[in-house]
């Protein structure tokens, strides 16, 4: 069985959303289209659609993180979706009940959809393997894996500022190696056709085969943002601080913080992303956070338009067959 | 007062739901019927009826139970009721505030509903008995005494797949003694006039006194699955293991755990039942729980419609009387 | 900038609602007259109100408190309104991201509301002068500084008991120095134009500026009591009973206990409130606290009342004309 396969239904429909690797364009196109035909509910008086009525969708969280588990329940809110927030400590799985056994009560239920962080790599995707035919999966974060509906919020929010991405010349700069959103933005990149995908980073914090991606690599930050219409930088984890990988915060700051100065080297009208939160003074200069070129906080209104628009094409197949298979089949 | 004027009301009408004993069978009838009408609801594209509107109905956690929570949130959720979940330490509550000053509070709040776990025997009874005419209680385990939704939802999975219970042999299995889904399900089936009702387990773990409710006791389990047309698992609770009630996990299992091969002595079309989480390989195999026979899941699935119902029954009772009541009682 | 200017938008209309201080009687007026028509609401069949369908209200908890916490989301929900409940530790966020960032997301999320509750005075406040235009702050309580919303539900149960505020005399018992509910008390009932305002208690805990607002300082009781229409109890904080500024417990119950007997001392029709928890036998004896003269739990219900009458004021100002505004400055 293909990732490809796992992802989409026997018509080629979104099913899961696990990884932006396998799709397609089409899909990534749809996606954006999707989110944009959402882009205004949150402007309403009323910010709600009746969309995902009677809908419910868990969030399955085995990491705790308070930011994207509101962005994903509001989106699910806005929705009109009902929405089950479970925190689950590994510890308390491995005790009383199996992971699996948790899932086939959780669809028992007639839950529709998992939202689910995870800090191994491929939780997401062994979720989706073993789920029954009616519940879809999204990954809200896996491990250093994948964090695909983080870039699909980038590509909108590029689009939205720059147009098509065969023109972009695009830089992601700092920690690659560990980070789940490079690699998810690496491949939506790729494939909506940018035309140029650069990595900035020191060289123990880029993958060896990043260049098999079509990616150029620079260690200098200066000579990598020459020229790029957008420039994604990646949040430093600071425990990441303490061991070899990075040099410490001050010499960090010198050499990969993006500063007004470093900035400069880019297009004038470059825009500066971030996928939050934020270090302050760490990989990013305020001057820059706050200023005009800065786009981060447009990428969080993104974020819940975007997850709007993932949720309703998941959920959004077919309901009535789907609803007529399960009924015949509910009495087994 | 008795503790049947406690859980109806003047008309004889389910007010609040304690536990099954002292309740007739009519009004077990009326919840399985009523549950009957909510089982397509979880499998409609819309999964909510605009019953409960407007209600509020409160879970008051003072034990900790994702799993029980969650069942209860679903049901309300899917009767279109508003819902509070409140979890409350035992610390907490004897420092702050009483119980009872906890309670007048959420009442004069106008919650309409507590379902109320509580890890000690009668705590659901003794707010029932101190509550406000206008809330009803609904007891989701407290302690060793009752879990009387539990035990529901299991008669209407029996009723589903056996039909009469007049006809019917059934032996539950494991640690009765501390048991309060046991002790609901011998009130269940007996007030529903089941054929036979069979207890199986070790000495230690059987009360004394169980064969005065014309239950059957078995210390060998395959004699006591012989010809039975429903065999009903109880969970091992580990931490029992420690102490001289129960012989070691593998020596239960020897004895008491439900294998293929034990399950052969029981009719050919028995079902097999669990209240969950299961522990695979103590108290049930997995070729067992996984297998034909079981109808554990289904058990889940049909525990948001017996919820459902007995939230309806209780919460629907005359609703205009009631809101007049109220209104004119509440300028005092 | 004036904290008038805070609170009110550039209409004169309530923005945001974080003291009582600096608004006018016209402001407090309109807040118990919308109170009194949300008062029926929460004794409706279907106790909800379509007005702020739509809208995202963010419980902002600094300070953990389940109590408050309570009302404000049943409010909100009676309104229609999404709820989200954020508790923040004052570590994580000191660590991860600054509170400003934090809220610069939250308001990227289209949130129309911060409900704050915070252990640190003036909290609100700070929020409140950093958040986007179309945001409303609510202060939930914060440090020993406000807790306006408490202070209005008990202007609104002292007028539906006792008309007229100017014909009114009102003595508040207790820790004065540290209560925030007995500082927006104060403002409440001076700005509604109250006959007389007395405080009661050791001089210890009474501010030494206290007269300049027009209040009557006693330390004896009885005398403090004498021919006053309404008192209103403070809740003893006990952890401050082990420094000097408060007597033991029982040495403060014979001196500032309300007990049948002292209260012979007030009008024979004068009512007693506290704004909850009680601690019977500390502040207030059981007799007292469920007699005849005791609104306490009416307080309760008025605070939902109160705190939807708020909410729909703070985010019903000319919706559309913001919701205009917003869409077009969305893009930016």
């Amino acid at each position: 069985m293909t990732m490809r396969n796992i992802q989409l239904d026997d018509k080629g429909r979104l099913r899961h959303f696990l990884t932006v690797e396998g799709l397609t364009r089409p899909i990534l196109t749809e996606i954006l289209d999707t989110a944009e035909s959402f882009a205004g509910v949150g402007a309403q008086a009323v910010k709600k659609v009746p969309l995902l009525r009677g809908k419910t969708i868990t969030n399955l969280f085995f990491e705790a993180s308070t930011r994207t588990r509101t962005t994903f329940e509001l989106a699910a809110k806005r929705l009109s979706a009902d929405v089950l927030n479970i925190n689950i400590s590994t510890s308390a799985t491995s005790k009383g009940e199996s992971m699996l056994d948790m899932l086939r009560n959780l669809e028992a239920m007639h839950c529709d959809m998992f939202v689910v962080r995870h800090a191994r790599s491929g939780a997401a995707h062994f979720i989706a393997r073993h789920v029954a035919p009616h519940i879809s999966v999204v990954n809200a974060g896996d491990g250093c894996h994948a964090h695909p509906t983080q870039a699909m919020l980038d590509m909108f929010t590029i689009r939205r500022h720059k147009g098509e991405f065969h023109k972009l010349r695009i830089a992601i700069v700092g920690d690659i190696l560990h980070s789940r959103v490079a690699r998810s933005q690496i491949h939506a990149l790729s494939l909506l056709g940018a035309h140029e995908i650069r990595v900035i980073g020191p060289k123990t914090l880029i993958p060896r085969d990043v260049s098999t991606f079509g990616v150029h690599v620079f260690h200098d930050m200066r000579a990598g943002l020459a020229d790029v219409d957008v420039v994604m930088m990646l949040r430093v984890q600071k425990e990441r601080m303490q061991g070899a990988f990075l040099p410490s915060e001050h010499e960090y700051y010198q050499l990969y913080g993006l500063t007004e100065d470093k900035l400069s080297c880019a297009k004038h009208d470059a825009i500066v992303m971030h996928p939050g939160p934020i270090n302050r003074g760490v990989e990013i200069d305020s001057r820059v956070a706050d200023g005009p070129r800065s786009v981060i906080l447009e990428q969080v209104t993104n974020g819940i338009a975007v997850r709007m628009a993932i949720m309703a094409m998941v959920l959004g197949r077919g309901a009535s067959d789907d609803a007529e298979t399960r009924r015949t089949g509910d009495r087994g």
